[in-house]
């Protein structure tokens, strides 16, 4: 009945698609926009949310040593000097001396490099885009700062959080004490972050404020080795099993020694194949005793674990699943997309697993007529307890369908003139486009048992 | 069996007991803490994300006219020239003109004006706190700026959100637009705002990072008092009966005419008792067309509704309920503390209902003993795919039932040695304490049952 044409989706058409069907507005749209930030439509929500949900269930709730945290996007800045984040998480920069507009050194000079005498070297001679004479480079910090408190000074400096694992590790403590936890355990945490990106680009893969979806496991630091095997498994069939990305989509990148974070015993990558080609979409990190030892230091308070069966102090290391929600999302979509030829025409559709669906089932009377409206209100009523339900009157069956087809609906429930007579409607599964007649006596339970099959 | 003692709490016990319990930590403690930014510790995220469900439910998804939206946190600064928050949303502060410390105008005048004039009469020979001359008083910004770009100047001022509601307007065409949403339709949202309080205070009551539930109504200018008392009804609703306040303790407050915001064409907000006495916890606000008709201007996007069946175009009014999810948060603690005498015994009990209790049911073994063990692991197992499950096997089993009743747990399985033989276990009400011996093979549909009584 119908014949994929295309499984592959471009940024352009993902990022239209999205717009279109109120995924994905660009922020501050009215006024101009915003490099690199976005806003999640009424449709984007849900399915962000779904995405979140999935990962709160999968990673914490089902899992009994996993404890939920919610920490502050400001946090003290001495966190931020004691992860190396206010000496480290740099790029370096150099000045056009004559405006002021300021480049990624490292693009300007042509070389992978982030050391400043290679850079110095490379760039000699060379001039800034607008013909002018450069600056020697320098390191400029790619943490958001801002003030707290009445006066702007050094004192009063704050800073955005680059990435959520910092408010974990400073409540290392206070969950472990007031969860009465045991090594191993984690603590997982779904929240914002942000970062100066000089060149956000690639729609959502490179944004300044993004979304993390992150695991810190405490573990021994004799099990390092099979804790972190085991924590990328788990990460693996979240994408795999969980979401249900495309397994051909997915492959592991291990980052050679010269590739890794300073902090870094291992680090393994979860690539995706994106309209882009195949990149980070998570990591798994063993990131050692570097993190509680560091903050142990900078605070005084020690973040040791007393082992009372062992009569034994260590420091925990922890490893580490760190997954980008928006990139996630990203994947989520351009997995789902297809184009497919239905009697001579194209049709797009997203086939969203009904777990991550936006709208689970929609409710269209065929048309505005109103014998049927009374009836089709009265379903939406009945399923919107039980399932994310959509109710729609506007414009012809076939453009509604379309529509659905285009959010990623899974079932599609239509009210006919038959059905003031039968009690039965139609029900048209997105992907087969089969309709079949179900009694309005038992739809709640049918269309239940469908999206769980 | 059990004699209420108190059911009135002051802040120092809940601040305490959220603490010791794993419901909030002030955030960066280990660094001396940040004054008005708190984490919430494993509990608290489920609490707070119980209530956000809570209220996404009511709001949004049960209505058929109301869609979700996720805008950034960083938006476009004429945004907020727009919106007047650049210009308005300012404290009158004065200088220490020896030390620089800054100080509220008003405080210290002991004046409550924000009248820069009247506040520097009142002012004239009083000294700073350190004794030494005070600046003229000026107004200061209560927004938190931050730069975005390889540039810190003006053009690359960048405010944190001071509200989720700009976010919302900016949004208005877009949701019309891919919802195809006709007047009257509302955006709901749910996201962090920042506020450089001077003086925060009061735990989760005067917030520097706080969060927001934010519903923003559009309807027509003819409909502005029937949509806004049917908003204010809406909203009482979600306290009284979604969420189940004690009614003795919400209030009404209307804003007298020179109280409301320069926008408001009315404003009620909503009071709850917190141990500090009556105090806002939401309001409901009639912004009539300001906030379209600014935007409009500002962008030169229209911001209009265009009715086609009665061929008129007008600027929707808009009809707001806001939320404060940390009051909110802290009222439902509030709410649901109370001490009992138990048998000559002191017990504090959190009596929070099914819908928002991070932990809905406790599975205990009775003791370690490796008989009870497998038992108890397989009813947590079985459990935790329907209900929020904690599974507990330290301490002995009445400073677990203690610990239950502080985090307001309403119901704890407990298996003894008699599960063994008759293949069923204890069933322990929160409220009651009353016990009762219920069967394994249909444990699931029996509380299930109870927590939806």
């Amino acid at each position: 009945m119908s014949q994929v044409l295309k499984s592959s989706v471009t940024l352009e058409t993902l990022t239209n698609l999205a717009k279109r069907r109120g995924f994905v507005f660009q922020a501050s749209e009215i006024y101009g926009g915003v490099a690199g930030v976005y806003d999640f439509g009424p449709l984007g929500v849900e399915l962000a949310g779904n995405i979140k949900k999935a990962w709160w269930d999968y990673f914490v709730t089902t899992r009994a040593n996993i404890y939920g945290l919610d920490s502050a996007i400001l946090q003290h800045p001495k966190l931020w000097e004691a992860s190396g984040h206010v000496a480290g998480f740099t790029d370096p920069m150099v000045e056009d001396v004559k405006n002021k507009k300021r480049y990624r050194a490292d693009h300007l000079a042509g070389i992978d490099s982030n050391d400043l005498a290679e850079l110095s070297k490379a760039l000699k001679g060379k001039k800034s885009p607008d013909g002018n004479e450069l600056s020697e480079p320098k390191v400029f910090n790619m943490m958001l700062a801002t003030h707290l408190g009445a006066v702007e000074d050094k004192s009063t400096i704050s800073y955005l959080r680059p990435e959520t694992a910092g408010g974990i590790y400073v409540n290392f403590e206070n969950v472990r004490e007031t969860m009465r936890a045991k090594i191993p355990f984690g603590i997982g945490q779904v929240g914002k972050a942000f970062r100066n990106e000089i060149s956000p680009r690639d729609w959502l893969f490179r944004k300044r404020e993004l979304e993390q979806m992150e695991l810190q496991y405490f573990v021994r630091p004799q099990n390092e080795k099979e804790e972190y095997e085991n924590l990328r498994q788990i990460t693996w069939d979240f994408f795999e099993k969980t979401i249900g990305l495309d397994k051909k989509k997915l492959k592991w990148h291990e980052h050679a020694k010269e590739e890794r974070a300073h902090y870094a015993a291992a680090a393994h990558d979860v690539y995706y194949e994106f309209p882009l080609g195949f990149k980070e979409l998570a990591g798994v990190h063993d990131r050692t005793d570097f993190d509680l030892k560091n903050h142990s230091k900078s605070s005084g308070k020690d973040l040791g674990f007393y082992d009372q069966a062992a009569n034994e102090r260590f420091t925990p290391y922890v490893m580490e699943s760190s997954v980008g929600l928006d990139r996630l999302f990203m994947a989520v979509l351009s997995d789902a997309y297809y184009e497919e030829e239905v009697k001579g025409e194209k049709r797009v559709v997203l086939k969203l697993s009904p777990t991550l669906a936006p709208v689970q089932v929609a409710v269209l009377p065929l048309s505005k007529d109103e014998k049927l409206i009374p009836l089709a209100l009265k379903v939406y009523e009945e399923l919107k307890g039980t399932l994310r339900t959509e109710y729609d009157e506007t414009q012809s069956i076939g453009k509604r369908y379309r529509r659905q087809d285009e959010i990623g609906t899974p079932l599609c429930v239509t009210i006919d003139f038959d059905s003031l007579k039968d009690k039965a409607v139609t029900v048209r599964d997105r992907d087969t486009m089969k309709q079949k007649r179900i009694k309005l006596s038992n739809l709640v339970e049918n269309l239940e048992a469908t999206q769980n099959e």
